[in-house]
């Protein structure tokens, strides 16, 4: 029976005041709620239709929080989906752990990269590319947003993350570090790259000056038509494709 | 002086039925008014702020249509745009008038591509490809909707597009067609692919089996993690990327 509290309480994670206060977020439709029963998320409360739990009844016998079945209906008014026939998830948030680069890898540096949708969709694209580690500069878009938890079609739960001030961060990590600009090196036309992390800036600013100080090579997407710019996800996309190509991994 | 019809009537053109009904939409922000004004559209009605219009003076000089000054705050309650202290213009939609390909070009044909961002975002992945022709099944959003024009970031002004039943028309241009699928060829082995379609599916849907069966070859982007597909609108831009770097052009 879901309660009116816990209306109250799934509809303020809405709000990221409430999200970070409560330390929770919300997750929702069938394949993101199924991606994050299977992660080392923790699920605390599981909202499902009875179309769902019927579906998944083996994988909700080991769920140990609390599962409450609900309409369509309830589902639609508690999420931001205009449809959702299947479940939400109540889950925790994880700490703001830091880790070290690793061999061989290439990590994701997010500078300012302010729109949810964006910060969802690089996410996912990290995903496709098997690169498994982002960081966050403390002013892009935040994580648990459901805008960003939806555009990463559940690649949310296959990556790591943190949120730290790059510039110290790059410059203790000390590897080679690219960011795109209008004035670098072509990616059709470059060599091999080596494992370092990619910069990639704010939507209207790009990367910023501080951060462009500790670029050691810039890269450009080359242009062959009329328009000014690419889209930061986009040219996230392009510049991974580009990179796994040639490193051949 | 902004009259009440006038508000009405740009207020109307956020909804399609309207567009259609007066053959008219609009374009918001300094960037996208400018690039419209500079274009072959037809703008017939500008709202201007006293900033927009002493800042580009010389451009609005020669301009013929109804000129109106208005405040941020008008420009605002108009739009969609949060902020937009520059201007709105309202235009005149082209025909729909079919063309014919040329040679040593590549056309992008979507196949019901619904989410307006995406087709926004495509036509300006296009625009920076320097693919100036794009053909759409009559169910992809409408080009002139205002959230598509705002994804463009101006690039609509730059292509040329019509509305078609993808099949027989495909089947009229006897190209090589290319369609993105997981069992198709690595684009990152591929040789050097020739002039032809570049045909992009639905986003849940992929494309429809009609369209499949017309595909002269099938291509995919490698992936090397967990996600199982990428949006539309990235998958264009990587292929875009892959064609123009084999093709050389």
């Amino acid at each position: 029976m879901l309660s009116k509290n816990t209306v109250k309480f799934i509809k303020s994670l809405h709000q990221k005041k409430y999200r970070i206060e409560s330390g929770k977020f919300f997750v929702e439709g069938e394949k993101s709620v199924l991606e994050v029963l299977n992660s080392d998320f923790s699920v605390e409360l599981l909202l499902v239709t009875d179309f769902f739990e019927k579906k998944h009844a083996r994988l909700l016998q080991p769920f140990r929080g609390e599962l409450i079945q609900v309409t369509q209906n309830q589902l639609e008014q508690l999420g931001q989906y205009q449809s959702n026939d299947s479940a939400l998830a109540v889950v925790k948030m994880k700490e703001n752990n830091s880790f070290e680069p690793e061999n061989e890898e290439l990590i994701i540096a997010l500078d300012d990269v302010r729109d949810p949708g964006n910060l969802g969709t690089i996410i996912r694209v990290a995903d496709w590319y098997g690169i498994k580690k982002l960081v966050f500069s403390p002013q892009t878009a935040e994580f648990y947003n459901p805008k960003v938890i939806q555009a990463t079609m559940g690649s949310f739960t296959r990556v790591q993350f943190f949120y730290e001030d790059l510039g110290p961060l790059i410059q203790r990590w000390n590897l080679p570090v690219y960011g795109a600009f209008l004035d670098g090196e072509n990616i059709h036309h470059m060599k091999k790259p080596k494992c370092g992390v990619l910069v990639m800036g704010n939507e209207a600013k790009g990367i910023s000056p501080e951060i462009e100080k500790k670029v050691t090579q810039k890269v450009t997407i080359p242009g062959y038509g009329n328009a000014e710019s690419l889209n930061v996800a986009i040219a996230t996309a392009i510049l991974c494709d580009n990179f796994k190509r040639l490193m051949g991994t």
